[in-house]
């Protein structure tokens, strides 16, 4: 079989990059997708197996920009499903170009995206007091201009993925201020795709998680509550709920519903019995996949 | 009695400044804060009566910095409450220096904030395609650049209010693309505050709106369900749901319910009641306020 076609969140090295290496392994075809929407127009017209794109992070909270693709609200990636997910702990690296001193004094110019430097305080702090920062788009981005970096004396913060994929040298490990920091990413698949069934992805867990969408209108207050009765009338436990405005109307909301189950003879039609029973208290509702518990 | 004292988030002629005015009067005394974060411990600190600042917008959704600023993870706003809820329909202008002909051919150069481009996409692909774009900080700074510009022919996206704030002109109202685009602000006070129990905010409406945050472990699914349960068990219906990370514990998460109730004699107590039982099932929670549902 040809290996399977996997995008990833670009650019090249990023913690997409990363994440989709641990989940498919070296044989698959990775390539980098610019945006969260080409990643999902990518998996809706067949052009790929996969794709994988952050959905959580521990410490910041949900993507909302993939939230707000898989609420799909113009109706355009109705293939599109969830089929699992990749759990990344996040590590930062501080690194210079290969061959330059590793006197932390000497360093003149710091780079890194916004989000890394508060996760990096400790140590920038410790280290780096009074040092000019310069923001960019990505980590791997940053990794990538000290690799090319001639005159100054530059550092960046980076992941070791992306020290080895731009070749440079890594002075300090492990520098984040939270050991446990974790992105959640979700790997998404056409649901007409015969090949993307055939791919096992991970560790034999015994949980499902299911993630499922619906609509109610602030103008029936307990239809949220009701709607959130049904899953757990059909014993599925609740392990996430998020909010996006539907944009159709102002306060209506679009709930994504993540719930589990630990599959027994008994429960083995909850899921579908949950898409029967929500449309009575919701205004819409849509399944968005079933995969193995990763966490 | 003295008038009130009120902060809102700057910088000034803001949608907050805006709001600040709608919600409490011209006779207020209204300062802008420099950040959420300020808004906050100015109301811990008892400088003023109340803060207002943006939790919502029907078309972007919940606003994170707020949630997390009322999440008090390091438990320094404890005595902060809401006290009341504003809503301000976001309507925006095309602007110029007063005098600039109102040929809109004209124009070389337009500023606004980043989120207005995307909110006024029509008005602009019709008058100005291809003009060059300058982010800025916000509307009203916007506003404030096309007041001093000398030289430049240049045009700015901003409220009403803001023109009026900086002076300058007027040619195009209400050229955002969705007419329900709204915010939701809430109003602060210092529980202990005496003088901020007297003001009564906004018309008389029937229902009553309560905030609550809890946590729950990820490791006891079922955990949120039978929370959510106790606030139906007690008759409050659920106005909104959101989910921050407790930034504890990796996968734990603060839950924000907002629930409504008409009184009755009958559920006078049902507050008292659902805070009494949420202990048995959440790891923590939290009262944060009662206040007149406005919408």
């Amino acid at each position: 079989m040809e290996p399977f076609k996997v995008s990833f969140l670009g650019p090249k090295a990023s913690f997409s990059h990363q994440a989709a290496v641990e989940a498919f392994g070296a044989s698959a075809q990775l390539t980098p997708c610019l945006s969260f929407a080409d990643a999902f127009a990518a998996v809706q017209q067949g052009q790929l197996d996969y794709a994988i794109i952050p959905v959580e992070n521990s410490s910041n909270g949900s993507v909302v920009q993939t939230l707000d693709l898989l609420a799909d609200r113009n109706e355009i990636y109705g293939d599109v499903e969830v089929c699992a997910e990749h759990y990344l702990t996040v590590h930062h690296c501080f690194m210079v170009r290969k061959g330059v001193s590793s006197n932390y004094s000497s360093i003149t110019k710091l780079y890194t995206h916004p989000q890394a430097w508060g996760q990096c305080e400790a140590f920038l702090s410790k280290n780096f007091k009074g040092v000019e920062r310069q923001d960019v788009s990505s980590t791997s981005k940053a990794a990538e201009i000290v690799s090319k970096e001639t005159t100054e004396r530059s550092g960046a913060i980076a992941s070791r993925f992306a020290a080895e994929y731009h070749g440079v040298d890594v002075l300090e490990e492990n520098i984040e201020d939270r050991a446990d920091n974790t992105t959640r990413f979700l790997i998404l698949r056409n649901v007409h795709s015969e090949r993307s069934t055939r791919l096992n992805f991970g560790p034999t867990s015994t949980a499902l998680k299911t993630l499922i969408l619906f609509t109610v209108n602030h103008d029936s207050p307990g239809a949220l509550a009701d709607a959130l009765s049904v899953f757990k009338d059909h014993g599925l436990n609740l392990t996430s709920i998020n909010t996006r405005p539907s944009q159709r109307r102002a306060w209506q909301y679009v709930f994504f519903v993540e719930c589990a189950r630990v599959p027994t003879p008994q429960n083995q039609e909850a899921v579908t019995r949950v898409l029967q029973s929500l449309p009575q208290v919701t205004e819409s509702c849509k399944y968005l996949g079933t995969w193995k518990d990763e966490f």
